[in-house]
């Protein structure tokens, strides 16, 4: 493995699209006794169930810690593969590299990494296995990457359409705890830098109390170069509709790199997900403190799918939204099955599938 | 990773010679304290220096345990590949799968490990990060792996030369710390299906003092289909000297699988290696007692060496006879270069080059 510290752009490198063809993903099996309920148990079962759906058309590789290793390696089946390696917790999105290409080959990106907020806002503290965890990979996948620690950055506040065009949110590019010392500008030249594009769609903000200050992949997703799918409510006096309406707005006087409009898809959002005083008495604290409080309001949103060679792999919440939401997802992935997999428990971890999920994509 | 409970040799699989061509190799960084002086520190130099000649010709992977991840990559070379896996020591030989292959694909042999003698007489307790190693590589490498855990066997034991001939010592294979619970004829039945071999040369003993009990790889070893090195000392006052000689009168009695007469050639020994005071103090303790005494006697041998695609590794223990020892291996491997390295602190931790390295065959 080579570090490269030169600049992707300049060397013809770019990061494709999330529905172009992937070699394989990556996920990490949960554990974490302060994120997950019951240390990852409870969402044991939802983690499964995509993981075999994602198997079915790419090469899966779970990452398990030394500790979960057998466990893991004995509920997943045989074509998923498990490799022991230690993290500090299960979103792949944000911690495992971003992959890039030339046409010919691939290379990783290494960002730096802090939990989402570093001793500003982050969510936990230290992150230092998550913060090694890109680097490790590129190894392990035999792709030189490149060395960016000094621009803090998580997968997840990132989409790109593959033509040139990344999508992002204000809220957590210039939040404080990331490049405080970085204008939007500086900012914006490095991601076009990096990610090999010519254009920054800014959207001001992600999804209420997201924790991950606004993460791009919670309210807004490419599903084709020039559509996007939008988390969307009619309910006005639910504070989402003020953001949602402002992202919408952004989207609407937009165009791509490619100099095309932009089709927006409202995907409605679930109602409201409460988290139960039950499901905290699930959580081990952190320093003493709970992590979650009865009654928050989780960042729950359809938005966070995964999409792999076959299929799409989405959140399902018990909503009366979960059907008309797959059935606006199945019409914009004709190719692929759009599979709604029950996912409260990985809800109250964090995140969800997308969060969850990092694809390797094909040269 | 497919889990298979075959027989190997019914499969139409067997264990290649180790001269034959190979994808890669695994080692292990060194690190346990009380295996290796300093934490490991005095061995690195020798360990760098031989997988920077194996990764000359071959794909090299060093695994290293999360705590030494960081500095094992910055010590080796860029074109030799980390990863982060637990182990409990470094005997890849020992610990990793034996490779065995049907001329299209590869699969792994997860034998059973038990530390050199279980609670008989084995070298530390627990084991199970090793134990399960094999496996792990195994889906690492994208291998399926026979599970062989009810045969205690380590790599270290068996030589073959690839067309159906296996050299084995009854010293190890007989010890009661493996499978006391198994004949002779059982375990030399076990090793010809697992190993897709005819025919299994018990040679009496190994090394003299060899805390392995006797591990083949460190007395005699194939350098080609019909030849073997014995590691010889002239000097009768010397214990080695009557178990070099009972090797040697099986050796001139048996035929190959294929029915040849096999040419022994001998390796001059290094005079005996006694451990130093100063040595033993740089060593931790295991359950507070040393693990080593001084003026101990090691298991020095130049057999113990590793054949790469263009290379062959050998110790050297600044001895008198490292030079004719080198000149008769030069003369053996003439397509290759016999490297020598100065190999004393990786003898302390109780095993050389051979011991450290895996060969994964090319299919």
């Amino acid at each position: 493995m080579k570090i490269l510290r030169t600049i992707p752009k300049n060397d013809g490198f770019y990061m494709p699209a999330e529905f172009e063809p992937h070699y394989g993903c990556v996920m990490i099996w949960p554990e974490r006794g302060d994120s997950w309920q019951y240390g990852g148990y409870a969402a044991r079962k939802a983690f499964i169930r995509a993981a075999c759906v994602i198997a079915r058309s790419e090469r899966l590789t779970v990452l398990a810690s030394e500790a979960q290793y057998n466990n893991a390696r004995a509920m997943l089946p045989e074509n998923i593969r498990v490799a022991e390696l230690s993290t500090d917790d299960s979103w792949a999105r944000d911690t495992a590299p971003t992959f890039l290409t030339n046409g010919k080959i691939i290379r990783g990106v290494d960002w730096g990494f802090n939990a989402w907020g570093g001793l500003v806002d982050g969510l936990y503290f230290p992150w230092e296995r998550d913060r090694q965890l890109a680097r490790k990979l590129c190894d392990l996948y035999d792709t030189d990457v490149y060395d960016m620690r000094d621009f803090i950055l998580e997968g997840g506040s990132i989409h790109s359409n593959g033509k040139g065009t990344i999508l992002t949110t204000e809220e957590c590019l210039l939040s404080t705890g990331r490049n405080p010392h970085m204008t939007k500008s500086e900012i914006e030249q490095r991601l076009k830098d990096a990610l090999g594009a010519e254009k920054v769609i800014w959207l001001p903000n992600g999804i209420y109390n997201d924790e991950t200050n606004g993460h791009v992949d919670n309210i807004c997703a490419f599903v084709s170069e020039t559509d996007v799918v939008l988390a969307w409510t009619d309910d006005e006096s639910d504070p989402q509709f003020e953001r949602s309406s402002a992202c919408l707005e952004v989207l609407q006087s937009s165009v791509t790199a490619g100099g095309e409009k932009i089709n927006v898809h409202k995907l409605p959002l679930p109602s409201p997900v409460l988290i139960t005083e039950d499901e905290c008495d699930g959580l081990d604290t952190m320093d003493g403190l709970p992590t979650r409080t009865p009654n928050e309001r989780l960042a729950a949103s359809y938005v966070n799918f995964y999409i792999s060679n076959d299929a799409v792999v989405m959140p399902f919440f018990c909503d009366k939204n979960d059907e008309p939401a797959h059935k606006i997802l199945q019409g914009l992935f004709p190719t692929r099955e759009v599979v709604g997999i029950y996912a409260r428990d990985i809800l109250i971890g964090g995140g969800n599938f997308h969060c969850l999920t990092q694809q390797i994509i094909s040269p």
